[in-house]
């Protein structure tokens, strides 16, 4: 899955607090066919449809290691989020198929900066404080 | 930098809370010889080298698009890796000559679960909870 394939990153809009699910997962050896990819997109389309889902963020390199961050807004989202039945098959057959390891954390986002270069400040746009 | 230049993700051995400081950017189209890689290991190594500094994971894709996420003990040593000269320099050539767009988020790590597949365990493990 590339992170084009996902919706574009958590809206500088929204502001802090709100929470983080910070998935770090080193993939097995892939295959073209070992449905992982497929399997990525459904979940991201099925996060992105759940209540409270505010944006992700997600990365992987050539070496297999990957980062999606998603981000919520509260931890009762996050637990409603973990408990949809199709979320949850995916995650066995991710620790079956996909993955070597992962670390999973869940995180209080205090503040967000943004920054782009069509901005033209030198320096990032503190999206909000708390 | 490929996620193999840096040092292994954070222990799961260090329990929360404690900080995440969640970098997600946009490469400009990289050239070979414009720097980056070098400027990147430089960083991680000074920041694996301050106090309080915890862990990274890092990941990019050939997209360009990549997230760090660098793991601190306090929000006082992230102010003081931020006041570091090197890494404010870096930071300044980053928004002049590698990045397009980032998101900058800190947020505090309330809960972290660590699987591997030599575990045997079918459930992520909490390395601790709040």
């Amino acid at each position: 899955m590339s992170a084009t394939d996902l919706p574009p990153p958590a809206s500088p809009s929204i502001q802090p607090p709100y929470y983080a699910v910070i998935f770090c997962s080193q993939r097995t050896d892939a295959t073209p066919d070992d449905g992982y990819g497929a399997m990525a997109e459904r979940m991201a389309a099925l996060a992105a449809a759940q209540p409270g889902y505010l944006g992700v963020e997600s990365a992987r390199g050539a070496d297999g290691l990957g980062i999606t961050v998603s981000y919520w807004r509260s931890l009762e989202d996050i637990r409603a989020w973990r408990a949809v039945t199709e979320h949850t098959a995916a995650r066995d057959q991710g620790r079956r198929d996909w993955y070597r390891h992962y670390e999973l954390r869940i995180a209080k986002v205090e503040r967000h900066y943004h920054w782009d270069e069509s901005a033209g400040t030198d320096d990032p746009v503190p999206v909000a404080q708390r």
